[in-house]
């Protein structure tokens, strides 16, 4: 076929990512000024208040290039989790340490074995690949690890674990870590994605730190500062892994991938211990207002160790989302995970929680 | 080699780049405060005002996700060129936009075609996908567009025209472009990186926007707000291409490429024309007043059509430029770029350019 640039044949069957719909572009669409966003699992506290300082101060600095090794937020991670920053790496959010991942150890044809439902991403980043994603449905909406471990095959690379788990927000323990990673041949690394790990209760929840700290070398552990930190919009996420993972990532990442701004206000934010409680605590009431008013609703949910929670209205949600979004407020549907009758909705502040419940009232009934 | 994760051989051969020393860095380790940079081509102005009041009134807003789709910077960007919002890409610095080229484009043993010396990220963007750089000196440090055109094969899929070159400042003419396109066949892509061409005051610069304008499928033009914009920490660059072209790389692009508070710059910084007319005359003094002064030092240099001059110091660079570190100025070394006796230097205010001179100076007479 000459004549026309030709892209590659295995990015033709990626699916573009469908994100929560930004609320400028729900006020622009719709006219409605009044518009919360309960869709895509931010901070509904906002950015730390020390970020926000921070960032103040560095905004007349921006012409300069950050620094590509991102020096000062390593060391501060590194002593937060007594490693060494050569067991870190910090990309443009974790969406891009993903695709690193990917563009380091994914040959076309291997394979990634992921959960199904979870979060897209760990797919898109094995197709830009060439790479195959071969998905094991949950069991009662919590990732199969027997089953995922008896999916690999020599051509595995990558095992993800969302833990919690995106769209469900179950976790798996400890203990079935731990059995797992016994049956996972050592030239496979686990992905651990615990970008909502700050909001887990559940004392079985899994220390995979310690793996890092022992030296594992088939172990990644992904964190965010998109969630309980606030700093979505900045884009900042880091990963924890033996220094050899960490240099076989490093060398497919662009030199200056995460901003300045981005490291400026992670530091702060990683600092700033008030917030994050204070952060916890909103999502601990929320959900338990949130579990209250679904059974007062009579709809079935998933309980959660997230800060949203997966919540099955009964029929199309599509058109719960229509409604709820006329009402200006954006949530999730669960169609893109494939649970059509479900909607994913982020615990809010009491007034935002309120104001959902009341509209999904008012749309049940009817009105 | 059973055993332990191994990585692509293919990113092996990968060289890490050499990014322009960080101010703090140099502060860190040599304990000096007073230190300026003149190695990574950044606009000593700063950002533009604008730019800064449009961050300080966005700062409490990064606990959201950015608009994925960058709506409102892709409409301005659109009414600035006449062009569609679907001809145009942002990227987290135009660093991704190649990344996100070569993921769409190169497959492993296609080629790239590129100058040399260079920018360094075209070849490293097809190493990342197994592609192959194809390297054609520079004639009298300028692309030889001939021996570029004589240099695609059927495996070629970019040819990559930085201009003006970086590191060498040189562009190559409106002519020379029309005639260099009629020899590229239409499925191979020509990729003009225009990151300084606000600079350029050359009368027979190309208007490569005319190809975009009139549908030409096999070009794509780069530009960024990390140079005249002063927006380089903020990590923002754009290309202007086909849709065809657009859309093969938004299949490979990460939902949330470019962060919050760079859209909102970008769109504050595009606007403010008052800085970079100020902009463009600092640099045009500036150009002068160093011309001047390496003539007057004895040292050859070339003419340059961007912010930076190379220069030839007549003996190892690195020993200069150890020397220059040692008194507060940061400058770039050519051996990176295979020219071990020259520098790249950045064009500073009056002030930096005079430190600069000072510093050299008492450098080149044995100080």
């Amino acid at each position: 076929m000459s004549g026309t640039p030709k892209c590659r044949e295995a990015i033709l069957e990626i699916k573009p990512y469908v994100p929560g719909k930004p609320i400028e572009e729900v006020q622009r669409e719709l006219g409605i000024q009044d518009v919360i966003k309960m869709a895509s699992n931010e901070n509904p506290l906002g950015p730390s208040p020390d970020a926000v300082l921070a960032l103040r101060e560095a905004v007349e600095r921006v012409h300069l290039y950050p620094d590509g090794n991102c020096y000062y937020l390593k060391e501060a991670l590194a002593a937060r989790y007594g490693v060494s920053a050569e067991n870190i790496i910090i990309g443009n959010g974790t969406d891009e340490i993903l695709k690193l991942l990917a563009e380091a150890y994914i040959n076309p044809g291997d394979e990634i074995v992921v959960a199904d439902p979870t979060f897209s991403e760990y797919e898109f980043a094995a197709q830009v690949m060439a790479g195959r994603a071969v998905k094991v449905p949950c069991q009662n909406f919590r990732h199969d690890l027997k089953a995922m471990a008896a999916a690999i095959t020599p051509r595995t690379r990558l095992v993800f674990v969302c833990n919690p788990n995106n769209p469900t927000g179950t976790i798996v323990s400890q203990k079935e870590v731990a059995s797992f990673l016994d049956k996972v041949p050592p030239e496979v690394i686990v992905v651990f994605d615990e970008a909502y790990s700050e909001y887990v209760t559940a004392e079985d929840y899994p220390d995979t730190l310690a793996y890092i700290k022992e030296g594992r070398p088939n172990v990644i552990v992904l964190h965010t500062f998109s969630k309980i930190y606030g700093l979505a919009g900045l884009r900042v996420g880091y990963g924890l892994a033996a220094p050899e993972i960490i240099r076989a990532v490093n060398r497919v990442r662009e030199p200056f991938n995460v901003n300045l701004l981005a490291q400026v206000a992670a530091l702060a934010a990683l600092k700033d211990e008030f917030h994050v409680a204070k952060s916890q605590e909103v999502n601990a009431r929320g959900k338990e207002f949130l579990y209250g008013a679904f059974s007062a609703l009579g709809l079935k949910f998933v309980p959660t160790e997230a800060n949203f929670i997966f919540v099955d209205v009964g029929r199309d949600s599509r058109e719960i989302f229509q409604k709820l979004l006329r009402k200006g407020v954006i949530v999730r549907t669960g169609d893109i995970f494939g649970y059509p009758n479900y909607l994913r909705i982020t615990i809010g502040t009491r007034r935002q929680n309120e104001r959902l419940i009341q509209s999904l009232k008012e749309i049940l009934a009817g009105d």
